[in-house]
């Protein structure tokens, strides 16, 4: 090794021995004939000292001459710092410098490599290798680390088999769109990457593997946005003979463990909700419940008063802001006009705030008395302080708009604490949901998924009814995870695919492979599948997902540090028998 | 659950109780009144017993009627067996059946679930879920799972990293072929898939990651033979500060962990040798040390006597096959045969017995003189009952040949035994090897490996004798991994472009971000990958890596279970900018 210890090793007990010691120079200060250098590497900082005197001069004119970033490595002797720093756990010491190497150089970095930087995202994407190399974000990959390896242990510990299913699979019209990849030796044909190994893992469920996981790459060419990735990670399993309820319990047990073991939290057992009751309460099937301001419908108490935008509505619902009758009339205004922005949609929004002095003050006093208005602050339980906020409309679109109002005012009141974690299982999801554009209805979740044997009679009648055994963990408003019981047998997974408007044709070029495999003894089973990359971010108490991926991409798909995309050689293009086909205002 | 215990469950001590099982129907036998029925799961096999008079009758029924791998669920009572079976863990109880459900039926599979099966590989490919099924084939699976483990935990406990580098890089003309994936986004452009993520650990390393490690597919569009598939799973790894020595030694700890935990195999100390001498006295980079048979040279002791082939050969070499005299002339004319194949190309084969009495025979007698044979055998050390074999031509072929040949002889005299490990290190590869197709020189392991230190001025002079910082772990003659001491500054960098006839303009549109990054504080490193299949393979005792990959490919890069590569909609290809373009000759 070209160092004896790392930069984080070194304590007071080492004091007198010799050391070799290589990193990057963070900082060099040169003051009163003494020269200090801060040198860096992943498991710390060490300060070298270098005294006129008592050191050659030489090699004062070397380290004087050092650079931020250069590659340095030194031997020396562990001394006691006359002044200690207890910012460091290596501040007690540093290292009376003997010899010094330059192992290599650097430029002026385009940003500072500091905590804090002043470089912006494109040029950090740019230089991600001198953004990787900031603590506060190397730490980032290195709790991924961490996570990953706390699944294994634990998946490990549950008989749980990883199983690396193919990158190169089979391009299927169902979900979002494929990337492909075409095949030389196979001219005119695709292979596709995955979106999950969906059915890979059912298949290893008819060959009683039991229990399998994987933590694995999956891919979607889909339009980006801020918190998605073209490829982001899973943790996939999948498991035998089990029961929803054990396939919760198993990954509750998973959960607690990340949380325990990597951010040392002792997690509340995980809440469940139907996605019925997570609409009416909360207009969301993710609701962040860090805190409550749980929806109450006032339809029968505000009906028949002469207020026609409440009386023409299908729905009157509100929130009660603990708290928050202190707004003033311009924070109310501000709300009104966020609610009223396209992407939410609201007509407008009524107020009653129930004063501290017992009052109660509302944005329509003109058709509600005093009395109305306290049958309303009973029907949330409100007390003196706190601030009501309704809107009404059509019952989904409204539940929707109030769901934001209500992660806003969650915000504003500062109720959402990142050290806070409120996990929740939501389940009963629909099986179907119907799709204006295409004017048929989807799987909610896939066609893998399982009815409840008690709907499957309303399949028939009303397939929007029909409820799947389907759940998802979300933890302070974020989908961490989903999964369902499958469908172990062909003649209902045939019924799904014809409900899904595949016809017998298309089903059986897709998924014969699949539905041939039921006929062959396929055990009841299910699973899950966790977005690792939220999972990450979660943990790490960011919104962005981006931080937690080593080598992101940006919005257009681009990974800007090594240009790619990019163009290939005709040649290429020949051998796999393709070729370009670029519409012209495509070029332009 | 859906059972209360595994079928591996269940032991003596758990007689009286009740238990619920759930698995496939291995057997049911039938005979006086009783049926027998093999439960198996992944875990095991339990026997389930029901007897006329004391079981239901509608029971006994459902019974006869199970067939092989229908998915049942039974309960009962635990008993003690009347005949014990020593072949299974569960062999001293059965299950006295009080209720059976059948959770799913199956079709006759296509071929006998056991370990020996009647299935031809084509169909087993095809049902590849069924013969998953098989233990024998699960277990291999299993184990590969453990190793995984096995190799995070190892990899952890030393302070590596475990980082997600991107599936979707950038295509580069530089080693074999990528698989490349039309960008939607960008039209005309494409992503490639890694064929190792060799750029990516290096920039790790310049971020101060200090120890990579990743367990991750990789792959390569080339023509398929039987041990290759066009994706492959590597152990990729990198460390900075180090010297060759550091990765020798940490990667040597890897393999006596996995050896030590997976298979309770203490392994002897990782011999070390130069390629030149792994050529010299093997004929290979890769030997397999399970035996000895060295090659030893013959000029001096054979030239001048009269027999033209000898005396015009530029190497006269040849292997010493212990206990092997008694061979016949049928045996010998064989081995003439073998290395006479196009395949090996030698001319000929010459032979000297060294008889059980004493008395020396070879097949050019009428050139030498007993004492001169007494003159090679004495070179070999060989003593009476030895079989020597010799060849002669132009060094490098006669070399291959004969590593052929020995390979050859430890197989016909049972010298390979598969639970014997023999690991070795073959060091110093030259940094360049000469292509006679493009007449110039490529870089033997990759352009990133850095040259020795005392060799670079032999660059301009000798390029071909230049030694690389490079290695690889050889285990039984396979190569198990390969790695090397990198260039970490720009200089060396562009001068290792020039020498392998990069232009300028090429080495900077590929890799200008590489050598950029160099030039902000890049830290001395190196690393290694090792070929994750193929160590999988060895310690199975295997010869083939499918065995060990749970949904391979078939030679010509197809999964016929899921039927992929397959063609893709035109909307598809539309989307992405490109069109087929199939030559006449290809479609036939």
């Amino acid at each position: 090794m070209l160092r004896t210890h790392t930069c984080g090793d070194l304590r007071i007990s080492d004091v007198n021995i010799e050391v070799t010691l290589a990193g990057w120079v963070q900082r060099v200060r040169n003051k009163g004939g003494l020269i200090w250098v801060d040198l860096r590497d992943r498991y710390g900082i060490t300060q070298l000292i270098l005294e006129e005197g008592s050191t050659d001069e030489s090699l004062l004119q070397k380290a004087a001459g050092l650079g931020r970033e250069y590659v340095i490595q030194v031997s020396g002797t562990v001394i006691e710092r006359s002044s200690k720093n207890d910012k460091l756990a290596t501040g007690d010491i540093e290292i009376k410098v003997a010899r010094l190497e330059v192992l290599n150089s650097s430029k002026v970095p385009p940003f500072i490599i500091e905590d804090e930087t002043d470089g912006g995202e494109e040029l950090r994407m740019k230089y991600r290798y001198l953004d990787l190399r900031r603590n506060v974000v190397r730490n980032k990959l290195q709790l991924r680390h961490r996570m990953m390896q706390e699944t294994r242990k634990y998946m490990d510990a549950q008989n749980f088999i990883e199983v690396e299913t193919p990158v190169l699979i089979k391009s299927t019209p169902e979900g979002a769109r494929d990337f492909v990849v075409p095949s030389r030796v196979n001219p005119g044909e695709f292979y596709a990457l995955p979106q999950s190994p969906q059915t890979f893992k059912q298949l290893l469920m008819v060959s009683g593997f039991d229990r399998y996981f994987q933590i694995v790459k999956c891919f979607r060419d889909e339009d980006l946005r801020a918190d998605r990735q073209p490829e982001f990670t899973q943790i996939d399993c999948e498991m035998s003979f089990v029961s929803q309820e054990d396939i919760l319990n198993t990954f509750e047990g998973l959960t607690k463990h990340l949380f325990k073991e990597v951010k040392g939290v002792d997690l509340a057992i995980v809440e469940r909700m139907t996605f019925a009751d997570a609409m009416k309460y909360y207009g969301n099937d993710k609701p962040d419940l860090r805190f409550d301001m749980k929806f109450v419908e006032l339809n029968e108490v505000v009906k028949d008063k002469g207020f026609a935008i409440f009386d023409s509505a299908e729905l009157v619902v509100g929130i009660c802001a603990k708290g928050a009758a202190s707004y003033t009339r311009k924070q109310i205004d501000a709300l009104t006009d966020y609610v009223k922005r396209p992407q939410i949609g609201a007509k407008g929004l009524v107020y009653l705030k129930y004063n501290e002095d017992g009052s109660l003050k509302s944005s329509v006093d003109k058709f509600y008395s005093p009395e109305d208005l306290k049958t309303w602050a009973d029907k949330f339980d409100a007390t003196p302080g706190d601030l009501i906020l309704v809107l009404s409309g059509e019952a989904n679109p409204v539940r929707k708009q109030l769901s934001e109002l209500r992660l806003k005012m969650g915000d504003e009141l500062g109720l959402k604490d990142r050290n806070v974690f409120k996990p929740l299982w939501v389940i009963d999801f629909p099986l179907l949901e119907w799709d204006e554009d295409t004017q048929r209805y989807h799987a909610m979740h896939h066609p893998f998924t399982s009815p409840k044997t008690e709907d499957i009679p309303l399949l028939a009648t009303d397939p929007g009814a029909v409820r799947a055994n389907a759940y998802d963990l979300v933890i302070n408003g974020v989908e961490i995870g989903g999964g369902s019981i499958r469908i172990h047998d062909r003649n209902t997974q045939q019924l799904m695919f014809r409900h899904l408007g595949f016809s017998e044709e298309e089903a059986q070029k897709q998924f014969g492979f699949l539905m041939e495999a039921f006929e062959y003894g396929a055990p009841p089973h299910g699973g899950i599948a966790f977005g690792f990359d939220r999972l990450c971010a979660i943990f790490g108490g960011s919104d962005s997902i981006r931080d937690f991926i080593a080598f992101p991409k940006n919005n257009s798909g681009r990974d800007v540090m090594i240009d790619s995309p990019s163009s290939i050689a005709e040649e290429q293009l020949k051998e796999l028998s393709i070729a370009l086909n670029i519409l012209k205002e495509q070029k332009m």
